[in-house]
């Protein structure tokens, strides 16, 4: 994972927020490591309203930041 | 879902606010694909209080988002 | 609610902070758009400290962006 | 309440955090204005851990807008 | 606790981070007054993962705001 | 950890996303100073999911600060 983020800027919005999950996701990989261990908690979460909701607010502060980097696509 | 956020601009903040809510929920979409699934789990979100409150949060998080995007509105 | 929100500003402070409530609250109305499950859903979160705490960090986010669409009310 | 918060504007962070305070519970009374029953809630919060750093957390919501606002002191 | 917070001015960010742990414990203070709680309490949230989480959440938001009152120490 | 924090200005997102990583453990650290304990928690949040979305919301915070103090890495 050298330089797996050379970049915040995106083509269009949706681009930016796929990127932001991306990003909510990567910080559970660096703090578990393990792949299957991760697969078991996905299987969990998957299925659970307030464990989703809690990814989805992960995702709307990242794409907050993205958002902002790319001047809010205004000039796209 | 290729392109389907191609701009954060709105012609008012009350569709802002409407595109914020569609934010929260594509996260939700995203991490759990399986339609029957999400419907199984909005029958018991949508019951709960902590729930709606949580979705609430996520909401004003791309809302604030939003309305930067569109410069608050200010020149409307 | 066509455009129920047809802009941030607001003559004060105290203005701003009650539309943050508003907003916090059409988020849960677009929901559970039920209002006879709302009005129950109400009287249990209403009894809860963690369901106010919650609620009022809602009502934080949404106020930073009101205030920040006021121009923090510098003018006023 | 009328217009119970005229400004955004304090002297010093000191005040300005004080004004954080307020604005965390501003919500919670404006969501149970019973004022019996938010003696109660608060007797129970306040021996809360969790209950008090997520109370925190509000404020620091809320102490973010208010350092903005005022240019973060940095011309006091 | 008169001035307790003169400036949010810090000479490093590390400093400001210091301070941003202490901004997340004054609120926790203001709300429960009684040092004996606070120390009861603070046995418990030290020992749980998930209080421990909680803290480094308010003190994230509040280094957002010490960091922007500082120019992000980009001068330094 | 005298000045443990000279800089957030970073070469590359991706070096940036690994400090906002590190602050969010720093502050479980300036908490609980005991690594005894924190490797015990460790192990716990490790393995629940809930836990490590948590963790990941923390990251995306302090993320935000280190992309704006780099002015989102648009010169790079």
């Amino acid at each position: 994972m050298d330089n797996w983020l050379p970049t915040l800027i995106t083509a269009t919005p949706s681009e930016g927020y796929d990127l932001a999950v991306k990003l909510a996701r990567i910080a559970v990989k660096k703090t578990q490591p393990d792949a299957a261990v991760r697969e078991r908690l996905r299987e969990v979460y998957e299925a659970d309203a307030n464990a989703l909701i809690a990814v989805s607010q992960v995702v709307a502060t990242h794409f907050a930041t993205i958002a902002h980097a790319n001047n809010h696509w205004r000039d796209a």
